[in-house]
């Protein structure tokens, strides 16, 4: 079974189904255009969602490196590492589906236009050669019927006894040249046909058969290169899978890594003063011979005790100040 | 080591610390908030595109099952399950991660805000007891010196022997009155002083440790609950990867369905007539005595046969006609 044996009589069939094969291609490739400009601008997104929050990040509290604001941080990278992978979904889709099938695409839609064209050419000339088949039959018909009316008429005027001898040549000449004109067309018309039934021949049995089989197999590669591309559609997404899912054990991962416990012991290091807290006040008793003083300087010390909190031990530049804060204190 | 314990004098830090806590959480619930906006956009992108491209799909080639007609269908209904699977995404973290934050976050503010209040508050109280004590100290010191000024007029008056006795009797009366009421000074300054130091230990080793431990407590509460919102982020969207790639793997097999060899030979089915090619025209010999008829019916029948291709044997509506085609003309 192939195109040439089975669908001699069915150009345009043939013709119609190799359009709306290309014209699949076209929209397949259309349609994947617009699918990685989708992919684009859904990675575009992703990342400038994670630098927005990255920037928003609280210097301070980056630097103090509690977990619980560092792990958001690293989501953000890892989103951004995300959006990378997306980005090249888009990118190997472009080049690797978009590019190869619009190249590929160009040169099957040529090559089929010179299949068909060969085909109608081919048609042309065998029916050319037809019409030249009618004419030298028309005209054997036409001629050998003259002859014969002329054999007749030599015939009847040779049984004429009172025929003049020279007309009786005149028209048996006459008969014989017709005759012979006739032979000639039979001739010419016998040739004519053994040429167009070998022309005939030739079309069914060759070209037409050939070009219709190179058309065959030009729709049969173009459906490779489309099945191909309908792999890839999905084998480039399969290939950035694992470290799309690298990037998420890494937000997982900053899930984990965040610790509470951690983040409020990181704060007792940062913000301890180490100040015991407020004594006793002691009594005073001026009966025992302490002389009274003005109330201002003799509740002085108690007066700074007491206002130890919440006022006093600012630390304002945290982070800095911390590991100083150690020597100091300690 | 704990808050109530290390961080007795660190009120302000520890206010700044918990309400920064509390924005982390609030910026996380924004951040995610806006990646479910960018996936549902993604999934409803994915989604009008398959339907598109559904729509497109020429009915009369999707009825005649050619594989690389069907495949693209495939592929586009397989992508449309792949845009259900993102806005899966979209929606469990909008209802996973936000609305839980979200309604969280809301009893943590409360909660400190009881807190710091209350912490406050016990600081106000302990100031006022501080200047009771200011106060019964500074009416001691005071009486105290008038009750001594006033023994030293009575001794001096006692030796004093011009000193009338009455006179003696009223400033002894007088010194004994005063230094009766310093006494009675001293002994409020003693209980004040008591009240104020047991208040004093209170404050600074019960009441303010509890509430900054509570504080501790629940800022160590909010980062669990933060950890937990960070590796949903990763899990909910891993749980629908499996599904994912089952879409991918539809689409490979899509890819691999497609078959050529089986289009074509699907095509020949559809479109043969079961014509057979024309037959060589035979000669027509006049001079055998056939009438010479009128050319055009004498042409008639080879011309119907050279004209079978490309003229006739159309077929109309392939799908439906292409049983019956088989039944009428085998």
């Amino acid at each position: 079974m192939d195109w040439g044996t089975d669908l001699w009589d069915q150009y345009d069939g043939i013709d119609k189904h190799t359009q709306s094969g290309l014209d699949l291609v076209d929209r397949y490739v259309k349609f994947v255009k617009e699918r990685t400009e989708i992919e684009q601008n859904y990675a575009k997104q992703l990342r400038n969602l994670s630098k927005k929050y990255l920037k928003r990040g609280s210097k301070e509290e980056q630097e103090c490196g509690f977990t619980n604001h560092q792990s958001f941080q690293d989501i953000l990278n890892e989103l951004n590492d995300y959006a990378g992978q997306r980005e090249l979904i888009a990118e190997h889709m472009m080049t690797g589906i978009c590019v190869e099938l619009t190249k590929y695409l160009q040169d099957l839609k040529q090559e089929r236009k010179t299949y068909l064209a060969d085909a109608k050419k081919a048609q042309q000339n065998l029916e050319i050669s037809f019409k030249q088949l009618e004419n030298t039959k028309r005209r054997f018909a036409k001629e050998w019927g003259e002859a014969e009316k002329a054999t007749q008429q030599a015939e009847k005027i040779e049984n004429d006894t009172n025929a003049i001898k020279a007309d009786v040549e005149k028209v048996k000449q006459h008969a014989h040249v017709k005759t012979h004109t006739a032979e000639e067309c039979r001739n010419d018309y016998a040739a004519q046909l053994q040429k167009y039934n070998k022309e005939q021949n030739t079309f069914y049995y060759t070209e037409i058969p050939q070009l219709f089989n190179k058309l065959q197999d030009m729709d049969e590669r173009r459906i490779r290169s489309l099945a191909e591309g309908y792999s890839q559609f999905a084998d480039i997404e399969k290939k950035v899978l694992p470290i799309i899912t690298k990037c998420l054990d890494g937000i997982s991962m900053a899930g984990r890594n965040t610790n509470g416990k951690q983040d409020s012991m990181r704060f007792i290091e940062q913000h301890k003063s180490g100040f015991e807290r407020p004594a006793e006040v002691d009594f005073e008793d001026y009966s025992q011979g302490i002389k009274p003083a003005s109330s201002d300087a003799n509740l002085n010390q108690p007066k700074i005790r007491t206002k130890l909190w919440p006022f006093s031990h600012k630390k304002t530049k945290v982070c800095t100040l911390h590991t100083t804060s150690h020597t100091t204190l300690h």
